[in-house]
């Protein structure tokens, strides 16, 4: 089996937001001989941004090789971006990796660690100009796939970013029985879900709530920007 | 406000599926002054099914009043069909409750718990056949809604049953805010998501690998069917 002893590893952190890898979780703790497990910075309980509190089976000093790390979002990554510690060890740790993947802000995570320079990459709709100030091309589609990088948009865009990543390293049969297994068969309530269907109105009102979070992420941004070559040397 | 102080518990156990409850957990954890919990039968770190680790913020002793109980499904419903301390539990807890709700297969416990007598209600697709065992008017709806019982369909339906109660509680405006806040605009990579749009090898292949598991799902409700007379007078 090409899939034995496959490890995908994914990283929480205090504030990530839960459904952005609990979904792809669900689909990839479903293929057969993967194994699957949550990583965090120590091995303290991590909560998520709206209470959820989660045990990591390792920390940063015995979390196995990784042949795909995934790393969520949430409004945990605006620290995050500038944690070189966290960065330097995601950059570390995924040398040999096959896939490095985010879903929502998680990309603005690898991001700031390098990881994502000279892809093309996706994230959140609303983080999608913060993203945009990295060495990084930018995309609205609902997941991105640039070589071994494969970034999600916001939240539920995990769930397809997973079935695809699924039948793309272990064939499409798997991915369907998956598919069919969680009864993925989406029937939203209202067409809001992006955008680009929401109505101006409800999109204005999103933005203008989270004005000052994002403008700390952008601020964030520019200030890993500005440091990243003193990290890098040291 | 007409939702401050309301609480929306969800029962966890050993063996439940995380994302039965994890996407219904995201969109209700967005909806301001609500206050939402996991509760379990005791403290202990509850492991999903495929291994995930959460700490439940209430045992049976200490959890709150709940305006809306949501039991999600797992292999782990199994067993608690029979365990009449939760089911009597669930019963009382949620006898001023406004909304009793599942998703997948937690709809097996609500119905042995007899909280489905006289409903119209949904499951799994695969446990359908178990379901309608009891006293119950199955549907294989995405999501069903009889007077204060709403069911959903297998794990990812939960997302749309949640965005459902959502605006039918709180208003559509802020369940449209939720989905777009959540980028809930879904494009499954395939047609696999429900029996019907399936191919008939895949449904019949995930069905024969599940056999063993629905037979024992049947002789539990049968059992708990058959002993029902004697639990309720005790």
């Amino acid at each position: 089996m090409p899939h034995a002893n496959f490890s995908i590893g994914i990283f929480i952190f205090p504030g990530v937001t839960q459904l952005d890898f609990t979904g792809p979780y669900e689909v990839f703790s479903r293929i057969p001989n993967v194994k699957i497990f949550l990583f965090a910075q120590s091995k303290d309980p991590v909560q998520s941004e709206s209470g959820m509190k989660l045990i990591p089976d390792f920390d940063f000093a015995d979390c196995p090789d990784l042949d795909i790390l995934l790393v969520p979002g949430g409004p945990g990554t605006t620290l995050l971006m500038e944690e070189f510690t966290v960065l330097d060890f995601l950059k570390r740790k995924t040398v040999n990796s096959r896939f490095i993947t985010s879903v929502c802000t998680g990309s603005l995570v690898l991001a700031s660690a390098g990881l994502l320079d000279g892809y093309k990459a996706t994230t959140h709709w609303m983080s999608l100009d913060v993203l945009k100030l990295f060495p990084v091309q930018i995309s609205s589609e609902r997941f991105v796939k640039d070589r071994n990088r494969i970034t999600g948009g916001g939240v539920t865009a995990g769930i397809d970013f997973a079935l695809f990543l699924t039948a793309e390293f272990f064939g499409s049969e798997l991915a369907e029985e998956i598919q069919l297994m969680i009864e993925y068969n989406p029937a939203p309530p209202f067409t809001s879900g992006h955008p680009t269907t929401a109505t101006s109105h409800l999109v204005d009102k999103v933005k203008s709530n989270r004005e000052i979070t994002q403008n700390r992420r952008k601020a964030a941004a520019i200030r890993v920007l500005t440091s990243k070559n003193a990290w890098s040397k040291s």
